[in-house]
């Protein structure tokens, strides 16, 4: 074969050398260091996996159609290719690079965010962040937060979401409209939070889209275990996403986004009086809204977290 | 910490061991091994992708929007995830793995196919494939078609397009309407195929996405090298997707989509005369119309292509 004149060299592509060629040309003029790393790297197993697999033709095809679908379902409510990078385990990956809590033995762990946070009411300790009417059990959700040496943090910001007793968030649900299950408190002087909330209940990831059609195909669990959603937040200490999840759920080891760590695994405990702890606390008002006195009894969840100081 | 009761045993999942934990739940219950392969080494891949560069949280960000946004721009003219394929070089690397003629010394080379291939109508040999008025110079497109053994074949059916002058292809083009600049044409009894098209200019893969954004930012070429696309078939022989690429451009070595290889690669000879192998063929309303008595001469680009039997 002739040269090719005044072209730069040319090399014949085969399965074997292409793949440095592209990141050759993906790289030579990129901007930085840290861009050249992450494009070369993603080209590197994209094409070894190609590779190793042998991809046919066809599997391509509907690789990059799947893609497509995923793209083309996401809407501003609703994030498809966030559950997709959940349900293959990518996010609880990054989660466990990213998270400073995984250094340290005594820091509370996190979990991963999920898609459905969004700007809550800020409310005083004792109130419910269920709605008027609100479907589900009452549960009272309490704890401190404090330091690694001990040391109770005052007016720390806690963040907590969850669904209510269908297993939808208000944001899934047209008959809500506005904030519900959801709402901001700030520890007090000895670091406590407390609040009424519903008792967790398991529910499906949604499954209306190319995600679901993924786990039905591939006999997944599409259920999450029962869980309340945190974000902890104070200027001096490291901002802590987290979750408690239920030990009485079937799904706490088949989590279909992979949130789980055996240290948020907490006991949901029925009690039918209000637990000593949470005798001083002015819980009246949101237990009468809750019709408390009707069902005998309330459910508890209890955890002390504990943040990195930055 | 206390066992899980009657779930399933769960590890604390970690960066290290959260991969074999995400392949056990996606793959135990796929339907088959090749779904249970092809799942499991893309998870590898990802997965080790993310620890290898420790991909930070705003990093992955900016991964699940960009591929939001490539699906989003997707239409049923337009397919932005292809285009995002070809330029990672890895529609190139599934072509080298599944052509068959790769395997073979003496048969044509494959190429790319490219988003441009559309229905076309069936031409006599000597018919030009462009439109009345057609803006570009006049090309003779001629060769033969033959067995690795040298026998021509008669017959098979030798699908043709390119851009016009201009470098865009009808389908980008909203003046023309219907097909211009591709064509079906059948070998003679000597295996012989000849056409008039235009002379083929290096153009701009379509840069006005998200794939046109990331070229830029990483200070990529944008330009494919001239070239006319063939897509050659017999019932007795494998099918043969390949291009033709014209030595003169200065973007053979960088074409963005990889898809030249040196044996590919022709010189488009400017000729005074029709040159002594067209002087049998039936092309003079052909040229008529493209009005070349006024230009003094035409291009002309030859190749003989060897299929291989099935």
């Amino acid at each position: 074969m002739a040269a090719t004149g005044e072209n730069e060299s040319l090399e014949d592509l085969t399965a074997d050398n292409l793949t440095q060629h592209v990141i050759n040309i993906c790289t030579r003029n990129a901007p930085d260091d840290r861009t050249k790393e992450l494009v070369s790297g993603l080209i590197q197993h994209l094409h070894d996996y190609v590779r190793e697999v042998r991809l046919r033709t066809g599997e391509w095809e509907t690789g990059w159609q799947y893609l497509t679908e995923v793209g083309q379902f996401c809407t501003p409510e609703r994030q498809e290719m966030i559950l997709l990078s959940d349900v293959l385990g990518v996010s609880a990956l990054v989660d466990a690079i990213n998270s400073a809590q995984a250094q340290s033995v005594s820091a509370t762990e996190s979990s991963v965010l999920g898609p459905f946070h969004n700007e809550a009411h800020v409310l005083e300790n004792g109130e419910s962040i269920g709605s008027e009417g609100v479907i589900g059990e009452p549960m009272l959700i309490h704890g401190t937060v404090k330091a690694t040496d001990g040391t109770a943090i005052e007016g720390v910001t806690v963040d907590v979401w969850e669904t209510n007793g269908n297993g939808f968030y208000d944001m899934q649900d047209p008959s809500r409209d506005g904030p519900d299950c959801r709402g901001v408190f700030r520890t007090d002087s000895e670091g406590r939070f407390y609040l009424i909330g519903v008792k967790s209940v398991d529910y499906n990831i949604p499954d209306d889209g190319p995600i679901g059609v993924m786990l039905r195909h591939l006999g997944r669990n599409q259920t999450r275990p029962a869980h309340v959603h945190f974000q902890i937040k104070h200027p001096a200490y490291i901002d802590l996403t987290t979750a408690l999840y239920s030990r009485d759920s079937k799904n706490v080891a088949t989590d279909p986004v992979f949130g789980v760590k055996k240290s948020l695994i907490k006991d949901f405990q029925w009690s039918e009086e209000l637990p000593a702890v949470a005798k001083g606390y002015n819980l009246e008002s949101s237990l009468q809204r809750m019709n408390v006195q009707n069902r005998k009894g309330l459910w508890v969840l209890e955890h002390d977290f504990v943040l990195l100081r930055k």
